[in-house]
C-alpha cells in the first residue's frame, strides 16, 4: 500500500511548538510520509530561526519558502500572504500531497488553505473553532470554511465549529499537539539548563535561581499603532517590580516594529537591570523554562493552552486572547502598569494550579496521524444548513 | 462633509450585471465617492472584456489589474488568486477607500476580502449565504468571514449567514442588484436590436426571429477533468434538437479549456446549422436576448436569479447550481444529452411562469448605496458564539 | 566524481528547437547531469503545448512553472518577467545546480539570467551576440551582460560579444543546436509523414504534394499595435498566390492577439482555399516539412538559421530580424502584399540554394555539452576595458 | 503644450543623494513633470527610512512600493527584484510617464529598467559605464543594455558605454548629482548642527569637537558569507585607534545580516567607547559632517565621489569598489586590521587633498533636466557594431 502523503506547512516559530508532537508521530506511522514545509518567518533570523530547531530535531525539510515582505505593516502583511499563495501554490503542485494541513489562525496560514484548496488538495485545519480578537479571529474561521477535516483542541470548539456549518464527522477534538509537550516536560521538577549559557541573548545577567518570570507579548495587528504604548506598560511594570524576567522577542506581524523598537528604546534608555531578552528557544526548552517559572506575563496563547496543563499563572495583557477558553490560571488585565505590576505580585504569591485538560491530555499528536492515516480524505463539502 | 469612498473591485463579466444598479446608485449618491477597480478576466479579450461595456456605461475606473496567469488549471487559479492579493493590496493601499466590496463567490474574490480585511479596511461582501457547489463554495464562506457587512439577496439567505456567525444587524438583505436590471428590461416586449448585426460572433447566420434558446454552460471546477466530456452532451443535444441557439463562451475558470476545446472541436466537426457562438453581451442586451427567447440552457446563475424574476424557463445542467435557492421556473437536470434535450423540447412548449422575487423586487442597487452612505462601518467582529 | 548539474529553462516552443540537440548530448555526457525546467507558454495548449513534444521525446522534467500573465500586451510581458524572476529563483534554489543555461533573447529568458546571476550561479548563455530588432534585441545583449559563460552560434555573434566587454576566452563559438536538427533531416528526401494526419489543425485540406510553401509570422513587439495590420498583408498575398501553404500560430507575445485575430478574422471572412492552419509541430516534423517545400514565408529566425543549411529560400517580412546575418537564401520585403506575392513566386521558380554553415555544421549540441563538463565555471567577472 | 512626466524611481538610501539634485531641477523645469516613486529600501525604517527625508525635503511622491523581501541572502534579493518588475510595471502603467529614470547599479534597479523597457517606455539610465566588482557590475551593464539614453558621471564612464555599443549621441557626461551637494556643502567651513542631538543613534556618546572619522561599509553580495569576519577587522581597527567615529549602519543586500550581525555582536561585547552608531541621515547633513572629518573609512561610493570633489582622505577597504575611477584622495586596504588601522593614522595626520571634478563639477542635475526636456525620446535601438 502506498503511504499517504501528509503535508504540513509551518510558517512560524510558535506554530512548531503547536504541531511538533504530530510531526513526530506523522513520521512514525508507517501508513503515512511527512512533507514538511518550513516557511515565512521560521526560516528569518530576527524571528528567532525556528528552521534551526525544526533541522535540530532530526525533520528532514522537503520544502523551504520565503515569502515574508520587509516592512510589518498590514500592506506587507497581505502581500506576504498573497506571495505566500503564489509559492505554496508551487509546493503543492510539486510534492502532491495526499493532504494538506493548515496550522491555527495567523494571517498568512490562509495561503497555505488557499493553495491546497484551490488544487484540490484535502485541507485538514488544526487548532480552528476557537474565539479571538485581531485579525486572526477572521483568518481562522475563514481557514475552517476553506477546510474539509478539523482537528479542534477543546470540545468548546468542536462545538463553534459544527455550528459553523461543517460536517460533524469531519470535526473531531485531538486535543492540541502543544499539550503533549507540555505533558512530557511536566515530569521535570527543575530547570536542567542554564538558559543564559545555553541561549545567549541580551541584557542583565540574571540571578534567576530563586525565581522568575517569563515575558511574552505580541502587537495585535487591529491595533498595531498602539503597539509601542501597549509594550512600554508592561516594560515599565515589570522594570519596577526589580523581579528577574526573561522576556521574549515579538513574532513578525504588523506592529511588531511598534513592539521591537519600543523593547529596544525601552532598553538603551532604561538599562533595566532585571530583564534579559531572548530571541528564540527550543520548544522544550522553553516550556521547562516556563515550568519553572513564577508566571508567564503577556498576551501569548501559551498562557491559555500550556500553562493550563502545567498550572502555572499567567497575567493575560489585552485583547489578543480575547474569548479564548481558559481555565483557572489564567488572570486578565488591561495595558496598565498599575494593573500589569499587581497581578504579577499576586501570581508570584500563588501555589500553581490544578493542571486542566481544556485543551487536551497530552496524545493529540498520536491522534492526529492515526486519523490522518484511516480517515475518508476528500475535498468538496457543502454547507450542512 | 467628506464623501465615503466605496471601492468595488469587478473581476470577469458576471460580476458585472451582478452590481452594475449599485454602482450607478453609488455613483449618484450625493455623500459617496465611487472607486471601480477592473481586475482579472474583466479585462481580457478573451473572456468578453468586459471593461468595454463598463466604459460604454461611463463608469470611470480608478485602476485596472492583470492578474490572470494562463493555463486555467486548479493551478493557475490559485497563483492567480495570489498575484490578485498582492496587486489589489497594492490598490487599495494607495486608494485608500472608505469601504471595500467584494462580490460574490469567484475564486478571486477572496483576494479582494484579504487585501481589504488585512490592512484594516472595512470589508462589505455582496450576495454571500448562498450555496452552491465548486470551490466557489468554499470561498463564498471564507468570504462571509472575513467581511463586516454582508449584504445578501434572499431571505435564506440571511438567516445562512446569519447562522454562521455574523453580526445580524450586519446581515441585509438588499436583493440582487442583477434583478434591478432584470426589472427593467422585463418592461420591453420584444427584442429591440438584431444580435447578429450588433454582436457578430462566429457560427450558423441563425433565422432566430420564430423562437430560440439561449446557452451558457461553465466548467464546474471541482470537475474540472470532464468539462470537455460535459459540454459535449449539452452540444449533442443542442444540435439534435435543431432549433435556433444563441451561444456563449465560458467564464475563465479551471477547466475552461475543456469547455471551449470542446466547443471548437464540435464545431470544426459539426458544423452545426443551428447555432451562434458570442463572446459577450452587454448586460442589458444579454437580458433582453433572454427575455425574448423560449428558454435559457446551462448552468449559469442567471438562470436561478434574474429568469426567476423573468419567468424564463430554465434548463439546469450538472451540479454547478447544486442547492441554490431556485423559483419554479427551473428545470434540473443530469450531463446527459437525451435528458437536456427532452427538457428543452419542454421548455419550447411552455408559457413563461409568474415573476418570482426570490432574488429581489428590483432596488437592490439604490438600497445598498444607501446603507454604506449611513451604516456604521467597522473592520473588526468576533464569532457571535 | 560528482555530476555537473546543468540546468536548463525552456520557455517557449521556439527555444526548445534550439537547445534540443544539446539537451540530448547533455544528457549522453559522463560527467553532466541533466536539469531540466520548463516554464512560460511551453506548458500553454494555446501555444502548442510544447511540453508534449518534449515529454515524448523522453527528456526527464526537473519542474513546471506556470508563469504567463494573459493579456498579451507590454504590461503582461513586464508582469511574466517579473513572476518567472519569483518562481525560478525558487527553483534553482532547491534544484543547486552548478550552472544554468538561459537560451536567446526572448523577453522571459532575463528571468532566468536573474535568477541564477543574483544567486550566484555560473550563467550561460547559448545564442548571444547576435543583432535583431524589437525588445529581443535589449534583451539578449541584457543577459550577455549578466553572464559568465557565452555559447555563441556563429563568428560574428563571438566577435560582438567580445566587443561588448566580455573575456576573450569565455565566449565560444559553438554553432547553433537548431543546425545539428537540420542536418539530421537534410539527409531525408521527401517528407515521410503526412502533416494533415499527423497534426490536425484547421482549414483547406490542402493537396500539398506537388509542392507548398509554409508560413509563419510573428508579431514584433516594439510594433505591437501595427501586429493586425502587418499580419493581413501576408494573409492577402498568399490567399492570392492560391498555392498550398501551411500556416503556424505565432508565438505568445505582446501583439500576438493583434496577429492571432487577425487570422481568425480573415478565416472565419475569405475562408482561404489554399492554406490549413498548425498550432505547433514536433521539431523535426516541422524541419522536414520545411525541407521539402518550396519556401518559408514570415519572419521565423528559422529562415536565417536552420534553412541556411537546408538552402531553402525564404522570404523574410519586416523588422523582426532587422540586421540578423543571413546567407544567400534570404529575401527581405516590406509589410506590402505586392511585395510579398512577388517574391513568394519567384522562390517556387527558383532551384534551392548551397547548404550554408553560417549558423553551424552540426555538432553543437556536443560540443555544447563538452564545454560545459570542461570549462572553469565562475559567477563574479568584470568588464574588459 | 505638454510638460514631459519623468518618472524617477529612488529604491535606496544613497540612490537619493545620487539624484536629490536632478529632482529639484527637474520640478523645477518649466517643461517637465516629475514623478517620484519611493520604493525598496528607501520605505523601510530598518534601512534608514530614505521617504521621511524625501518627504521633508518637499518632493511630492508619486507612489510608493514596498518590494523587499526579508532574508537578505541572494534568494531574497532575486525574487525582490522579480517583486519589483511586477509591482512597478503597474506604477508605469498606471502613470505613463514619457520616460523613466533607473539609478546607478544596485540589485533591484533593473526591475525598473524592464517595467520601463518592456512597455516600450523610453528608460534613462543614471551613473552607467562605471566599473566596479559585485553583482553591480553585471546590473549596472544590464540597465545600460536595456536603456535607451545615457547620462554619466565622467570621461571614462561616456567612452567604456559607447564601447558597449551604444548611439555616441545617446551618451552624455552631465557629471554626478552627488557632486551638486557636495558643492553646495563645501562652503560650509563648519558643522553647523550637533549629529548626537539631531539624529540620536546609539552608542557611545563622543567627544567630537576635535576632530572625528566617519565609517561606512557594506556587505558584498558576491562575498556574503565573509561579510561578519570582513566587518570585524575594521571593527578592530576603529575600536584600537580610539578615535571619535561617527558609523553608519548597511544598506539591505545580501550579506547586510552578516554585517549588522557582526557590528551588534561587537557593540554587545566590546561596548566601544569611541563609536557612535546612526542609521541614516538627511543627504545634505551626510555631506557636512563629512566634510568636518578628517576621513571616510568603509567601502562606501561616496568616498571615490563626493569625497573626491571635497577633498577628503578615504580609506577603501576590500573590493566593493574595484576598478571604479578614483582621484588621489582615495587609499586603497585590504580587509584587514592591521593596514586599515595605519592607512587611517595616516589620514588623521595628512592635509586635506585638492577639490577634483573627476565625478562632475556641481551641474548635473541642471543640466540633466535641461537634457530630458529637450532630447528627442525614443524606446528602439540596436547596438552600433
Amino acid at each position: 500500500m502506498n503511504k499517504r502523503k501528509i503535508c504540513v506547512v509551518v510558517t512560524a516559530r510558535p506554530s512548531y511548538s503547536r504541531i511538533k508532537s504530530a510531526l513526530t508521530a506523522i513520521q512514525d506511522h508507517p501508513n503515512l510520509e511527512l512533507q514538511l514545509v518550513i516557511a515565512g518567518s521560521a526560516l528569518l533570523d530576527r524571528y528567532g530561526n525556528a528552521v534551526d530547531f525544526i533541522e535540530k530535531d532530526g525533520f528532514p525539510i522537503a520544502a523551504k519558502v520565503f515569502m515574508v515582505l520587509e516592512g510589518e505593516n498590514p500592506t506587507t502583511m497581505a502581500k506576504t500572504t498573497g506571495l505566500g499563495v503564489m509559492e505554496l501554490t508551487n509546493v503543492f503542485y510539486n510534492l502532491k500531497p495526499d493532504a494538506v494541513i493548515t496550522i491555527a489562525d495567523r494571517f498568512e496560514t490562509i495561503a497555505t488553505s488557499i493553495a491546497a484548496a484551490y488544487q484540490n488538495i484535502p485541507l485538514v485545519h488544526i487548532q480552528g473553532g476557537e474565539v479571538t480578537g485581531s485579525i486572526d479571529e477572521k483568518v481562522r474561521h475563514a481557514n475552517t470554511k476553506l477546510a474539509d477535516l478539523h482537528l479542534v483542541c477543546s470540545e468548546d470548539a468542536r462545538e463553534r465549529v459544527i455550528k459553523l456549518g461543517e460536517i460533524p464527522e469531519q470535526v473531531i477534538n485531538t486535543g492540541c499537539p502543544s499539550i503533549d509537550l507540555a505533558k512530557e516536560i511536566s515530569e521535570y521538577p527543575y530547570l536542567d539548563f542554564d538558559p543564559l549559557q545555553k541561549y545567549g541573548g541580551v541584557g542583565a545577567a540574571l540571578d534567576w535561581k530563586n525565581g522568575y518570570i517569563v515575558v511574552m507579548q505580541h502587537p495585535v495587528t487591529t491595533e498595531y499603532k498602539e503597539s509601542k504604548k501597549h509594550i512600554q506598560e508592561t516594560l515599565k511594570a515589570v522594570k519596577a517590580l526589580n523581579y528577574p524576567a526573561f522576556w521574549f522577542w515579538p513574532n513578525v506581524d504588523a506592529g511588531s516594529d511598534g513592539t521591537s523598537n519600543g523593547i529596544r528604546a525601552f532598553r538603551e534608555l532604561e538599562q533595566p537591570k532585571n530583564i534579559h531578552f531572548f530571541k528564540n528557544m527550543e520548544p522544550t526548552d522553553f516550556l521547562k523554562l516556563l515550568n519553572s517559572s513564577e508566571a508567564l506575563v503577556g498576551n501569548s496563547s501559551a498562557g491559555l493552552r500550556e500553562c493550563a496543563y502545567l498550572g502555572l499563572p499567567v497575567i493575560n495583557i489585552g485583547n489578543r486572547q480575547f474569548r479564548r477558553s481558559r481555565a483557572g490560571n489564567v488572570t486578565d488585565v488591561a495595558y496598565d502598569q498599575v494593573e500589569i505590576e499587581q497581578a504579577i505580585k499576586n501570581a508570584i504569591n500563588t501555589e500553581k494550579f490544578e493542571c486542566s485538560t481544556l485543551y487536551g491530555n497530552g496524545d493529540a499528536g498520536v491522534k492526529i496521524a492515526e486519523i490522518l492515516a484511516t480517515v475518508k480524505l476528500s475535498y468538496s463539502k457543502t454547507i450542512c444548513y
